[in-house]
């Protein structure tokens, strides 16, 4: 039994690693179009910002992931059509063309950034971050030609991200993003809060702003970037972090179902509508466990997941992947901002009544040192009481208690259950009544 | 109406402010022999090692109390019987018996150090850390004392987090340990890797050993420690840690039932077996969420949730205390140990046939700086793959992934679920696959 595998990234890997495991008489091969596999796109960041090493972001090079798993691992090898009537792909390598035959297919084909069509985006020192390649390029802009002044397009998870790495680097950093508020996807009160905090640490941010065009020099490097409400900001170097696409173009030429989102339609089983074809990761829709409508929300640990899931079925195992919560955080600068679930917004388009609840309380008891207070939303299903979703803002702690909510979500656990789950508490880690006993608790008086 | 609350601490307090924020209009009076009421137990050892004051730990001094809820607060007043026929109780205050009739009675009288009857117990300087009292009396000694070698007897929670007090105030520590292992509840292995880390710590210990003698000097001051196996340890100063028992003689002489473990036997609502006559905190049972049997796992945690709902549902509302999973936690020096739900033993006991996975894994992204490694057993049912307990034992990270487990467990989760369940990814709090998600797969692998 041959399964190939378009992609070797997260997914990919996962799907290829898992798939020998499950069957190690089948033959693996993994196609890449680019020259690296198995990074950890979501350490590029801190790459950038020096905080660690290519070599550690790195999990596996092609050599040794071929070595360790005994897979083959093809790379520079870009799959142009997927022929699911012959159950064969085409590729190309140095030009030239081949076909090669599967028994079973995984597309892992990942998402690519969107760059906006504005006057000047091809002009030089102006990139996106989603391949390490990406990063590359981006340190070695910043190693060899000196920028001072940065621009950040886009406020979303990456922008901040990157914000903090190039703070880590001391540039000056604009950030310019079209909507009203910082994190789009968070309350308008819970991105406040960030966006305070950008401002103390002195970064220039501009919202319900747009780049209206790139400025170059004569040797076509960016020199300034123009804006809508008439700025002229120097410029030395643009990230573009104004979201991603799933890059689905293979999977639809070859009769692949793709949703509403645009991403291939999976089942959890990871597979597509053409028998023998499995997708994970970026480029593959998930379930929202909330709602059971299908859900489009490119995360590494979702793709993990998925690929894990998706390489034990085409190896004749047998598991699901039930869905997400999308679940995120990050940290941004001195904050940790997370979320998980669904918004009032979302709840109300789902037919849902929302209960929110807003809390501030302490990551510990409050005579133990590092105090920090940890703001917490928590939206809940009025009829039944269930925690539906959560944003949290805040240092120490913030992690602990997503997760503690993620998994309350994910159980149907309702503000009631979140006064009685018997928490861990002693002064240095929780209060006797921990912040999510106290949400649970808060929210109960209101259903 | 009025309610009656006998004891002042964590359960007696926040019944009576609880019960008073459902009926504003009951009298409330609550009965405390000592003449502190509404201090943190738990921040004793902190306030005894310097890391906080002792105003800090009390949360409300009786005045404060007395005012901000609008409850009698009678200290120094010591009930010593309950009427039940007549609705009574009988107390007294400087030496003078009174009796006061009561509409609902909250026992919340605690539980007490158990003394082990060694000859030499009552020479000065032998200590347990029980009641402020107790700390405060602790702290006095090493203040004006100057104590240099210290002996801890018991090598349980209290014990340990009292060693690395001592440890911060540079004082020389032998802990004697009648089992042949510290942290008695918790498996050989996991306990073995806090023994090595007291070990690092340079501090003496010896398992398998008991107290026979305290050896006092002319001025009935404690000079030495004699043990079994025939050592002789000089000490200035030793803490009895040697367990708990339920402060429940005024219950019983009332015909107040008690259970199995010799705590007050209540139902959900805190009722007791006589009407009117609530019980809460460390002189009450619990309910095992596992085993649905009662259980004595007196904690802070517990006691604020008991004493809330006694109170609510005295003062006429209507709550309930599902139970618990004795979940703990607690820091060891640079180790934050913890555990929730049931050991293999236990489950045997209760008929559940037990699987168990260990697994080391990373606290955050290999390539993110401050990574830990995190020691986790898991204990699910064989049957149903349900998670059923969990022993966690490191640095960063350990706080999250027990109330991760201990929310799994409350929710009847599987091992599957713990793959499945959406956790926050980003590299400096998390890996792709969560350790908590690690175990799950990995226990997946043999149910």
């Amino acid at each position: 039994m041959r399964i190939i595998i378009i992609g070797g990234v997260a997914a990919g890997t996962s799907a290829a690693a898992k798939a020998k495991r499950e069957n190690s008489d089948s033959e693996i091969i993994l196609f890449e179009k680019g020259k690296d596999i198995s990074y950890a796109g979501c350490g590029l960041p801190y790459y950038i910002s020096g905080i660690t090493s290519r070599d550690q972001i790195v999990i596996n090079t092609p050599e040794e992931f071929q070595k360790k798993y005994n897979i083959e691992v093809k790379t520079s090898h870009k799959v142009t059509k997927i022929l699911p009537d012959s159950k064969q792909i085409i590729y190309e390598n140095q030009k030239k063309s081949n076909k090669i035959k599967y028994d079973k297919l995984i597309i892992a084909t990942g998402a690519s950034p969107i760059i906006p069509p504005i006057p000047g985006i091809n002009l030089n020192h102006i990139l996106p971050l989603r391949t390490l390649k990406n990063a590359v390029n981006i340190k070695n802009i910043i190693e060899n030609k000196n920028p001072q002044n940065i621009t950040i397009v886009g406020a979303g998870l990456i922008g901040l991200e990157m914000a903090e790495a190039f703070y880590e680097l001391n540039l000056n950093i604009t950030i310019i993003e079209k909507m009203s508020q910082v994190l789009p996807t968070f309350s308008r009160d819970m991105a406040q809060i960030v966006k305070n905090h950008l401002l103390d640490k002195n970064i220039d941010l501009y919202l319900n702003e747009e780049v209206t065009e790139f400025v170059g020099d004569k040797n076509n490097n960016l020199k300034s970037v123009k804006t809508k409400s008439g700025k002229n900001i120097d410029s030395d170097l643009t990230l573009i972090s104004t979201g991603i696409k799933p890059n689905t173009d293979l999977a639809s030429q070859a009769g692949v179902k793709t949703g509403n989102s645009g991403a291939v339609a999976v089942n959890e089983k990871m597979e597509t509508s053409i028998p023998d074809i499995f997708a994970a990761g970026d480029c593959a829709q998930s379930t929202n466990l909330i709602t059971n409508k299908p859900v489009w929300f490119p995360l590494g640990s979702t793709a993990n997941k998925q690929g894990r899931i998706a390489g034990e079925n085409a190896a004749g195992g047998s598991n699901n992947h039930k869905g997400i919560l999308k679940t995120a955080i990050t940290k941004i600068f001195d904050l940790t901002v997370a979320k998980t679930g669904i918004s009032v917004e979302e709840a109300e388009k789902n037919e849902i009544d929302p209960v929110t609840t807003k809390i501030t309380a302490a990551n510990h008891a409050g005579y133990y040192p590092e105090l920090e207070k940890i703001n917490l939303k928590g939206v809940f299903n009025k009829d039944n009481g269930e925690i539906i979703g959560a944003e949290i803002i805040g240092k120490d702690g913030v992690d602990k208690r997503i997760d503690v909510l993620s998994t309350a979500i994910y159980s149907k656990l309702t503000a009631h259950d979140l006064f009685q789950v018997d928490l861990a508490y002693a002064p240095p880690y929780s209060s006797p009544k921990d912040p999510a006993a106290i949400l649970g608790m808060v929210t109960s008086k209101k259903l």
